[in-house]
């Protein structure tokens, strides 16, 4: 799914004349018992089309500190153990017509194991054609479960401050565990596929509108409320700063250009 | 105080030829009780110097939230009551050669009474010449006080994640209350008199040193860690925010431009 997203990432850069690459740095989490701790990869690409987008999978495994252990699901002081897999995309593009986007897929065990999985379309200048297609294809592809999916990012993607969402939003789950881990599994790489089918197409259709500098205005302005939503609320970025995770690889998500 | 720090401002822009103005814009606290919750006095300028530089003062009385007042010093659920004063200064400067620069004190009642201070400077391109006349003053200013604020500096503007303070220190102290409150009220406007004194001559010093690319570079990612600091720890932001304060006050703190 990386490579297959890393690729289709390039041909819009080559399309848009720019022989960009993705800068890819690997990563190894110490884990504090010694242990083999795992690790990741990052991928990214400072591109013309795609200002900055990353793509980041990692592989970790190990025991929870005793004050996050109470929070996870399945875990606890006894039983601190857990194994976390997943892949995190952010693109902030930058023609500000094209919509900024963020999608994760993950799998979690402790002495249960889960899936959970979230993409969501963050338009400094919002398209309803754009924000429909987005949501057709997440509908398409969960079925019975898109409108609790969607509700549910409609509460995670939630800006208290502004009384706003952080964009338009899409889907967002976690704790699947339907008791059929192969078709828990299919749902979560159903996640990446929608999202590989669905975002190019509307990233193609506005990556040459222009754009003025009132557009780069709003778009900055917009990217200030996404920087505040990552660190003011997101759940991944929090607990990665602050159980002393990959700065590098969590910082990823924060866009390359903000305004206040 | 705010009076003559919006003139010496204003002075310091029209030396650089500009005609940049403060807007200002009061707020009024709306207290969920219906009493008179007071307010606040915005004062924004978006200079040629100092790119965005804001001076609010504000005076707010009411009644702690149940999940708050416990936290507070002299309140308790039972003695929810409070009222606060005090006035809040944030300077990004344009040039990156010039530090950006953060100041505020306060007076708190509660059950009990007690006034805080701080002042801290943050260049991007720091110089040891302008920290070390920052700290010299205000050594001077806080005499016998000033090792245990300028610690107190050192640790709160501590950024864990990345293992580094925000920026060159300078001072910080909270919960003064001495028995003497006009000697308290002294020191809490002398924090604002060494601002004033010491700030500006570091400011001409280097608003016209060039500034390569590489340095605006540096400027934008330092103004990352700042915001990054501001959004995650520092408790009066992430009060502000999430007990529905003003937000724009409360977001005048952060960079006018910032990368990541």
């Amino acid at each position: 799914m990386r490579d297959r997203i890393r690729a289709e990432f390039l041909h819009i850069e080559r399309e848009a004349g720019s022989d960009a690459e993705f800068a890819v740095k690997a990563w190894v989490r110490p884990d504090p018992s010694g242990a083999d701790g795992g690790g990741g990869v990052m991928s990214l690409l400072r591109g013309k089309v795609l200002e900055k987008a990353g793509v980041n999978v990692s592989t970790v495994q190990g025991t929870f500190a005793p004050e996050f252990a109470g929070g996870i699901r399945g875990a606890s002081v006894e039983q601190p153990g857990f194994y976390a897999t997943g892949i995190s995309l952010v693109v902030h593009p930058a023609n500000p017509h094209v919509p900024a986007v963020h999608m994760n897929t993950r799998y979690l065990e402790t002495t249960g194991g889960w899936f959970g999985g979230t993409t969501d379309l963050n338009p400094a200048l919002p398209y309803e054609e754009d924000t429909a297609a987005f949501h057709a294809a997440l509908e398409t592809a969960m079925g019975a479960d898109y409108p609790a999916y969607a509700e549910e990012a409609r509460r995670y993607y939630w800006l208290p401050h502004r009384g706003v969402e952080r964009g338009v939003g899409g889907i967002f789950y976690d704790h699947r565990d339907s008791g059929d881990w192969d078709a828990d599994f299919a749902q979560a790489r159903a996640v990446g596929e929608t999202f590989l089918r669905a975002y190019p197409p509307i990233a193609r259709r506005r990556m040459h509108t222009p754009a003025s500098d009132a557009d780069r205005a709003a778009q900055l302005a917009y990217r200030g409320r996404y920087a505040e939503f990552n660190l003011l609320h997101d759940r991944g970025t929090i607990f990665g700063l602050k159980t002393g995770g990959n700065i590098e690889a969590i910082l990823m998500s924060l866009p390359p250009l903000a305004s206040w």
